[in-house]
């Protein structure tokens, strides 16, 4: 019977011997490599912290010790050993297991986390709120090297630098973000891994001092007054975490479970906030991760034997991006930006071929958008490549540094709608809500790879601050929209009825496939496409449909379609978009979930007009 | 003739000798004071940055080199030398010169900077867009010891520490931002602003090891060991900003032009992007301010030689500390949060009478946030007091770690609508629209004090995120509704009327004002007052009204109108609420602009029933 099948709870993993410890890593990485390869997922980052997850469970009591994971997809050894070992393979499939940590879901995940940087700022508020209540308890974070990257990281240890002795920082420093890391904190702690432990210098000064009997009297002075700056120097400034106020300790090496609980059994006992850097190998464990964690970092399913394919085939992030290629190679002046992002918007190409134009940021949102709104405002043309749920990071440099000027830039925002298995967290159906807020915005939803492409071109061409957002993955079953007639910012196709199906991007396809089938059950519908959904305007008369329904792969609440009905002085509407917050599941499941798949269209407009 | 008259740009600097640049900084200062006291402003900051003003127009060549000055409000001496020393008097004022940095009033004013810690990003992308344009000149950023708390300052440094020589970052210390000053980085300051100057220690160096021929050979070994490690330690690690790939200069006397000059040369000379630190006194020269820099800050009209005065009197702001101060003695889950807003938000009784439950985080908005949800997920209550226009940087933090899972947190929204002198960048007019994207948050818009504390009272009584938005200053004109019919979260004053008049806040004084009017000119007017906003439910049925009118002290694109022509299904509906930005003004001045002011709506009223 295998280890794993007996640990049901973080208790049962605190019982082990190191033998058994050891034992349970090997199985806990089979079982990694065997689901993931099944159902998707994050897998480099959680083979690399498989140690660093049971050297947790033993070290710490959960019963009164909080763990928070920054950027909860290295959490999944947490999942199985916290009791979710059997649901395990429902993962991020819908009803099932969250792919990140998710309160609701389990007593052990203290927060939620989907997003980066945030892990101190939180185990700081869970301490202090353990203290005012006068509970016990240590709270423990642990954030990658590439969250560390982000702004938030900074500001919560800043805070949290002087919350005393039971906050312990775990700086999980694989080298790597989700793409090779950026920025100067990274080969800083390059420096800093490959130097000797930080306390054999400790052992140094010692010794160098133990020979002070055989030294001049003024050399004696000198070096005392040495020892006293290497003191500051070195034992409180050594590194820039002491700056903050944490006491550092490490490196250490994060996959060795038994190096792991020496170094927590010690910072359990300093009584200042302590920041432990451990060192873990992405993919550990899993050779062809090793070698590309990149490719293994998110991954859908694949055979063990044969590995991943690095090959995502075509998707309107390809499709953009190429476009985005092409247009650095007509007009110097276009730059691309990410924010730790390279693969999943597709720049590899434009990386390649335009490297001083390419500026990946690391997960620095803010940064990016205020970096891009100052190439802009000196000149350049800026495109600035996010995820909707990340670009909500942005929000103020947004509306502060790019659109007050209406600098000339372009945000390209991708996995826009629903996002499918990443969940909650990730969905993309909030931008076209707080961009309505944004004043000089333009903001297309293209419905094919062609229309992404062509409002590139345009977006370039003219100027003022653009956006342009398109769904992760492949163009949707209707693309064909030359029976659509243009009218200013829309297209109409008339079939001569008297009801009008009003939507724009990929679920323009939706709305396709429903007309045609409420056509055959003797329903005529016009369809009116939205190319570009902020700002609104008025492009026609509409007064002439008995009802006007409006699909959004969007929130329905502030939506485009509540500007939309207000614009045109629509009477008589029907509004379907996204309620609230939207769960884990396939883009299928949740289009019929949110009543938003051809037939729930169908359903809804016969039911309307009956 | 003054010196000052004389100067009419930047190159007008350069030719002063010695004696000249120390008198003009004293007509600086005498300049300041006088119109300040007139106008209003911020007053301690710019006191403090009079030499470094002048310092860095005489080191640099605005024709090549830029200046970018993180939160703008120290840039006023920047205003009076690069050509607007005529226009000084009308600063802030509608028409006049913009409190910030404001690109379109000057080409010297390379970038916008109302809001905190975008310098050194902005100062970055000016700098790269200058390289691929083949461009020469250095780049400058200024900022605040405060400011630095902010986490896009770090993602910009630790992005901009691979530029090479020609980024200089100013670190203005004067050992406080707005309040005093927070976190672990401002005591970190203040331990390198204390110690000798960084450079001493070199020549210490040498010294020791010119004596090491007495020494013995064991020792020798040891010291050159020692002197690799010292050099590392030291010259490379000694402060952070090293750590993130700067060379660091100083600590300097900020409030002398001699020394900054010098220090600015050698900077000049060095091949690496290189921070200076320069330590600063705010309110230098104006005893009072200097005595009490906060009170300074941002002042109203003051006379010079009685000094401003520190009673705000009533106003939103302290009706709702009060009852804040209140709710925490009633219930001890109640908590307190700011970023670095505390005299501005109201809240110095309530750190008084509760320090341990009042956090002032710095300007963290991002971290403030997180902070706040994990307090209210570990079951206390807190209360993050916020400008409207700053909660802007915190969106995701409100989205992701509070509104997902409904987490029992209040935003107090201060500075809610029209703000007046401070302009286009600090205007509160889009938390209406941002806000109606989060799902399960409920908004109230108060219309007075007694509505203010209400809505605080039922906020903390019931669970899930509220937000309660309230304007600065007092309350408005007409604040009894004792005549008003409650209808779940609204209102309505029935006067029989087949027109309703519908808004929420500060505005609904405005329009009970016009209502008076329309009803002297027979036209009879219902008036709905909404008392939440957000989410937005049909409370009444309106069908019976011939016109609705809603009239918004907010963004009118996306904004509560749209939600509530929407969700009432109104057909005749006529929506004033604001277009785009809104620069600096008078309240007073604005509402007119944008046809809020009771003359403005009762003309919109008779002529649309015209």
């Amino acid at each position: 019977m295998p280890l794993l099948d007996r640990i049901n709870g973080p208790s049962d993993v605190r019982t082990l011997d190191k033998a058994e410890k050891k034992e349970l890593c090997n199985e806990l990485r089979d079982m990694l490599i065997k689901n993931v390869s099944q159902t998707g997922g994050h897998l480099a980052s959680n083979l690399g912290t498989v140690e660093l997850t049971v050297a947790m469970l033993s070290s710490f009591d959960l019963e009164k010790d909080s763990i928070v994971w920054d950027v909860g997809h290295q959490a999944y050894s947490f999942k199985i050993l916290t009791g979710r070992r059997e649901r395990f393979g429902t993962l991020r499939k819908s009803g099932g297991l969250s792919g990140f940590p998710y309160p609701p879901e389990n007593k052990y995940d203290s927060f939620i986390c989907g997003h980066s940087s945030v892990s101190v700022s939180a185990a700081y508020g869970i301490l202090k709120a353990k203290k005012l209540k006068g509970e016990e308890g240590k709270v423990i974070a642990v954030i990658g090297d590439g969250a560390l990257g982000g702004g938030e990281a900074y500001e919560g240890l800043n805070n949290a630098g002087e919350s005393g002795k039971d906050l312990i920082v775990i700086l999980n420093d694989n080298g790597m973000s989700i793409s090779k890391n950026v920025g100067n904190i990274a080969s800083y702690l390059t420096k800093i891994r490959n130097r000797k432990s930080y306390f054999s210098i400790k052992n140094f000064t010692s010794r160098l001092l133990k020979k002070i009997p055989l030294i001049g009297k003024p050399i004696l002075k000198l070096l005392t007054k040495f020892k006293f700056m290497l003191k500051y120097s070195i034992y409180r400034s050594s590194t820039m975490f002491e700056d903050l106020g944490f006491t550092y300790l490490g490196p250490v090496n994060g996959n060795s479970t038994d190096d792991l609980e020496k170094i927590f059994e010690r910072a359990k006992s300093i009584e200042e906030p302590c920041l432990i850097h451990v060192k873990t190998v992405k993919g550990k464990g899993y050779e062809k991760a090793e070698e590309d964690p990149s490719l293994y970092h998110g991954v859908g399913s694949f055979d063990i034997e044969s590995g991943a394919s690095g090959k995502s085939g075509e998707s309107f992030t390809e499709a953009f991006a190429s476009r985005l290629t092409e247009a650095a190679r007509e007009d110097e002046r276009v730059c691309a930006i990410t924010a730790a992002m390279e693969d999943g918007t597709g720049l590899k190409l434009f990386k390649e071929q335009y490297p001083n134009r390419f500026f990946d940021v690391g997960i620095a949102e803010e940064h990016a958008v205020t970096f891009s709104a100052a190439l802009a405002h000196s000149g350049l043309r800026p495109v600035f490549c996010v995820y909707s749920t990340f670009l909500q990071r942005a929000f103020d440099q947004i509306m502060h540094d790019c659109a007050i000027l209406n600098e000339n830039l372009v945000i390209a925002i991708d996995r826009a709608g629903i996002v499918g298995g990443d969940g909650v967290t990730h969905q993309g159906i909030f931008d076209t809500v707080f961009l309505n807020s944004v004043p000089n915005i333009k903001v297309y939803s293209p419905s094919s790879y062609a229309e992404a492409k062509e409002a590139l071109t345009e977006a370039l061409e003219t100027d003022g601050l653009k956006a342009i957002r398109y769904p992760k993955g492949k163009e949707p079953l209707n693309t064909d929209f030359s029976d659509y007639e243009k009218q200013g910012n829309c297209r109409l196709k008339k079939s001569g009825g008297k009801i009008l199906l009003v939507s724009y991007g990929r679920e323009i396809s939706e709305v396709t496939e429903a007309s045609k089938e409420l056509s055959r059950q003797g329903i005529c519908c016009d369809i009116l496409k939205l190319d570009v959904i902020i700002p609104m305007k008025k492009e026609l008369d509409l007064s002439n449909y008995e009802r006007v329904f409006f699909f959004e792969e969007g929130c329905r609440q502030g939506g485009v379609g509540e500007s939309f009905a207000a614009s045109y002085g629509v009477k008589n509407f029907t509004h379907v978009g996204i309620e609230g917050f939207l769960p884990h599941g396939t883009v299928t499941e949740l289009l019929k979930q949110t009543g938003l798949d051809s037939a729930s269209i169908v359903k809804t407009v016969t039911e309307v007009m009956k």
